[in-house]
């Protein structure tokens, strides 16, 4: 397939060149052209300009490092507007906002352009093994006349639907939950260090019990499915544990405050009478929060 | 070896079957005598008192539901202490706070007693397939001699140092990591779900990408060697994305309290110049508000 | 009448004097002896002992720094409890728990004496200029007992009802709105200085329009009376101010952790269809969370 | 003085009509134009547009909702910046975003008109009755110009110095502490009312000692001066009774999200060895968090 790629950073190159190595026909382009030098020795053409690198192009990839970056060379005289031909695709990777993935998607439609949205997990040694994983969301024909390319940058893809930018979402979402881990670890590295307990104890801890475990995907699954009862560990019990955790906090003078709002939740449950559903019924409140539906209605 | 049990509940029931296994001589207590009677069937010493299952014993396990609980087989008239000869030894692997098990150490240690605190990992169906994961923290000579006992009732073990409230530190703050990975869970789906995306479809995602992959892992190593540099993705865009995570759950109407909360560490992190450290830093920040260091001292 | 007074400190010593000067009859003990020797001077008898203080009493006072040190006075060998007549009152002015206060209420009540749970608002400098504001909570005959000594030592009195321990609840919930304000004012100073205006100017429009305004006043009447509409300031536009709040602070690289709290407080508002009540309606969803009532239901 | 005035609602039909009676010539505009009305009756001429109520104005007041209905009446082909002459004055009260102010500001520069931000504290009633308080941020002679019109619309004019945003930060803080303290009523209420207590009592105790009194003046001087020692009130029990507070509310069952960051921040206070400094040093701590100044310099 004849394809253009803007954005030749650590995460660009990589994916821009197993598109090569697939035995795509490629054209790139990047703001400061040295980074085009590998691919040119690969074999690809290298443009000038974001338009110069759409033109021709079935299909035209960016993946670049902010919201400002991608409106750079999307508008403009010289952008991907004005080179991508009707019916041509762009496939946009990078970490952008929402509502500018609902701006493009309107601008390409309006320029009778496609638009899908493809961000994805993994950093640049994922990129560089094709071991991304791929979301993608956009027009079906769109998503599958794509999918050999995003196949040929990951090791799995994950289709959300026609709406653009529910990959925006769900890519932004999963960020969300890498740093909310970080901050519970730091936390809990930082209460277990002032304990007397070695990092190095800890992580090996983390490691065999956590890291790798069911765990996690065990309370996904509860939240998921919205079923709180009957319950494997109650939420009072929780409320304990978190209180415990707390207390011991308090003696050893460590500021825990994503263990502070946990145990508010879990005590707002307990006042609401769900103490005797599963602790995972956090999910339950956090979706009451943002006016889903009552607690207690499942 | 001779050895009594006390706490026959959805944890202690398995723990102690497997001990009986294992070959081990058994005496057990528990407050309703009839959840001993399978254990009875198993050969099992039926006791009428915590002080008559020490009774001879070398090691006496108990596992309870909470510090009340604990501290009713422990002190009183018929209670542990009591009946715990000189030089035996308390394994005590119930969820309790880390100032009792301070209590227990002392009460133990003044009664010529030894004691090793001994929490757990794992549910019911775990410590009935032998897969618990078990914390120990007490004199080596005394974790030594349970050793063959701990080893009997889970897949692995940590031993965590001389101080037993160490292992209570740990076990409460892994329960941490799960409460607060399931508040983040929680978020994530309301978002998610009032963006339109399938719940079951986040969670096949979670699932692939996030629930047994080394991300969390990765994470813990940097915080435990408070390695921020040279970043692997940055701070500054931590705080970006978790911006744009907030501004579509505004747009979408989703409190996200847990993303509000590493937002502004984030934020912190950028106005006191640690943009360009690894999004880790996190960790950093934990550290320093626990008085352990100041951040960018590593 | 015949009073005694415990604890001679910053509050303690200014409050006995001025019992003094008005007409009673005073032992004091203190610890540390030499802080009585301004009102031996004054003619108070300096008692060795707590319980040497309550001899012969009609009414004992004790104000002292926390749980620990009042439990220090009231029980042990020449505690209050043993020293105290039967029938005689014992009224707690120290700010401490609410578990401690019904400690007291009750082991007073098995010896058949008296308690009243006292604390007060306002600093050293207002207990000398008797400007004491006065909480009393205990059974009516009792509180009307010590009205007088009450009315000595203060400006004004607030009749709690006949629990005691309410009366502490009261106490600690002014000194978390203190703390609250000032958090507040923290956070508001680090975002207008760092805007590049000079804190005495903000600090002169906080004592211009704010300090002693009927702002607040008006805020708690509506969450008094639960009188969340018609609306004087709606909730979206609250929640779009905080959201502008946090837009500026953002920019200016400021953490507003209250502001945040606050944002996700209004936006759940919306999200659950309050948008168009009172911003104070925040106190609903507060009331809410504790399981005391549906907001949506006043 | 020739004056236009665009947006008619609560706020901006009395300050209109405050500036007719005060005797300057008034033209107005509002989109639906009956709200115009009772100004026509007092002599201001009705415009069709906002241009057109800024034809030969030497200064034009725009009073509006949000950033939206300001952006709605400058910009676009009858707009404020089309209608406004060379050198004359947009003073713009409502509340909006920092970055739109700075938007104006650079917009009415490059167009040779003169921009001042002067939004107000104040409701509808205090407009009415000429009590608003006034803010004012412009270039000294522009403040200068129109100072005569903010005093009559007003009781009180507080110059921020000439970059007008800065008048924007300043309303938004205030704002934001309006709110903040709504939060902890609504949290203090739960926790008194679900403690036994009438919500009318805790009311007037409110009344009589924070509401008016010179309580968070004190804190707020504390904080301007960065003064926080000697300290009146330890930190550390500031940190002591909050975490009475929060004892007390987990007892009653009362999630108190406002009290478990206050707590936070003290803890971290005290685990820095900020412990005996004022409990104001909440100030220095969101100082130091947005990177203003790390604690213990002052």
């Amino acid at each position: 397939m004849k394809v253009g790629f803007i954005g030749l950073g650590n995460m660009g190159q990589p994916m821009a060149s197993n598109l090569r190595a697939a035995g795509h026909e490629l054209a790139v382009y990047n703001r400061s052209r040295e980074k085009a030098e590998p691919l040119r020795q690969q074999g690809a053409r290298v443009a000038d300009s974001p338009a110069d690198a759409a033109r021709g192009a079935e299909v035209v990839f960016s993946m670049l490092a902010d919201d400002g970056a991608v409106e750079g060379v999307v508008f403009g005289d010289t952008g991907l507007l004005v080179g991508l031909g009707r019916g041509a695709l762009h496939v946009s990777s990078s970490t952008i906002s929402v509502a500018l993935s609902e701006r493009l998607t309107e601008a390409h439609g309006k320029a009778g352009q496609r638009y899908v949205s493809a961000p994805v997990f993994g950093r640049p040694e994922a990129a560089q093994a094709k071991q991304l994983w791929v979301l993608a969301a956009g027009a079906k024909e769109d998503v599958e006349r794509c999918r050999p390319l995003l196949e040929a940058v990951g090791r799995g893809l994950t289709v959300l639907g026609e709406r653009p930018s529910a990959a925006n979402v769900v890519k932004l979402s999963g960020n969300f939950l890498i740093a909310s881990m970080t901050e519970a670890l730091g936390e809990a590295f930082a209460l277990t260090r002032k304990s007397g307990i070695e990092p190095q104890v800890f992580l090996s801890l983390f490691q065999s019990v956590f890291a790798r475990s069911p765990i996690f995907e065990r309370y996904a699954e509860l939240i998921a499915r919205e079923q709180y009862e009957p319950a494997g560990f109650k939420l009072r019990l929780g409320l304990k544990d978190v209180r415990l955790v707390l207390e011991a906090a308090g003696a050893a003078e460590v500021p825990m405050p994503l263990a502070s709002l946990v145990r508010d939740h879990f005590l707002e449950g307990v006042a609401r009478g769900m103490g005797d559903k599963d602790w995972a019924a956090l999910g339950a409140l956090a979706a009451e929060r943002a006016g889903l539906d009552e607690p207690g209605s499942k």
